[in-house]
């Protein structure tokens, strides 16, 4: 069993926090994503989208996309429970990855794709809504900031696969200068700044 | 119980269906988004993205987001299981779920939002952002024909959330002109038109 990613990428970060919360030890294989490296067709076989990461199980088969990678050691390994303990639990986790993905992930990496030209080799950048993009994510910290100061994690006191999903996109955003001032957001630094002090975070 | 929805939005159908697979009788309160009634205040505090579907729970708290009301459901009413049935099928599905996400619905949406003007009142559009979107979502219905050419659903033989979001998203193409055609992807065509006949899909 392995995993081809690019330790850089958020969405790769987001399974090795998962791991290490479960202490579950995993082979990588790199693959340089700025090379273009997951383009190529054997790349492929394993991710049509050719995208990071990617699980190769040991029967050969693949499982791309991080939360489903999650999900899987979420079943295979269930303790400690990182999607959900009860229904609602569960669905509030989904709720918040989602708006993870959707309102940070998404915001975030748009700006990045379309004002850094990180992969202009491969795509046309529009670097006007990149910036747009941007905004949103900032807009965005206003929302988390208001629901972390009550409370503690993104589903109350209870540590999910949300918190690691939002914590690696909002982390992200360094990479265009997009952080939250903790005079303006500081329930949202707060959060950030615990979760960052777990081991797992620097997996 | 109820769900704040407005029913042509294709992550309400996505609930809608899925609770008709459950046999799942539910409450449906109208919001006009068209109108923006869900930006009012009083909407803000069932869902603080003002999204639809929002399900507003007996003891007065929400869940926001289709999956998650979908995974409560799941969890309230097992049968029939239509998130998996073991570790690798439930991360399947997860994977074919975010690929609809990613792949299909952002693209087709980022094609509505940005060609058609529907919310240009309270967005700013880039037109030809949406355009690149449009063919992005054209690009991976060949993903989709090439996987379905081998599989009767998005997940080998068993139907789950996961076509039940990807049809959704796909059908929400016909606003703005994205449909598959028959000639060139008859497989995605062939599992469009089985999806459809399920007195689900018109729930």
């Amino acid at each position: 069993m392995k995993i081809y990613e690019f330790a850089q990428a958020p969405n790769c970060r987001r399974v090795r926090m998962f791991l290490a919360e479960k202490g579950i030890k995993m082979e990588y294989v790199h693959v340089d994503i700025g090379k273009g490296e997951n383009l190529a067709e054997d790349y492929r076989r394993r991710d049509p989208n050719a995208k990071v990461p990617v699980l190769e199980l040991d029967d050969g088969s693949h499982i791309a996309e991080s939360v489903a990678i999650q999900r899987y050691f979420e079943e295979m390994h269930p303790e400690p429970p990182l999607f959900g303990r009860d229904a609602k639990e569960k669905a509030l986790v989904e709720m918040w990855t989602r708006r993870g993905d959707f309102n940070m992930m998404f915001n975030v990496g748009m700006c990045f794709q379309h004002t850094t030209g990180f992969f202009s080799d491969r795509m046309r950048v529009f670097p006007e809504f990149g910036e747009e993009s941007g905004k949103k994510a900032v807009q965005f910290f206003s929302v988390l900031d208001q629901h972390l100061e009550e409370n503690r994690y993104l589903v109350g006191d209870y540590f999910s696969v949300a918190d690691i999903g939002m914590l690696c996109s909002l982390d992200f955003g360094k990479a265009v200068k997009l952080r939250p001032d903790p005079a303006q957001y500081p329930n949202l630094v707060r959060w950030r700044e615990e979760l960052n002090a777990r081991p797992s975070a620097s997996a």
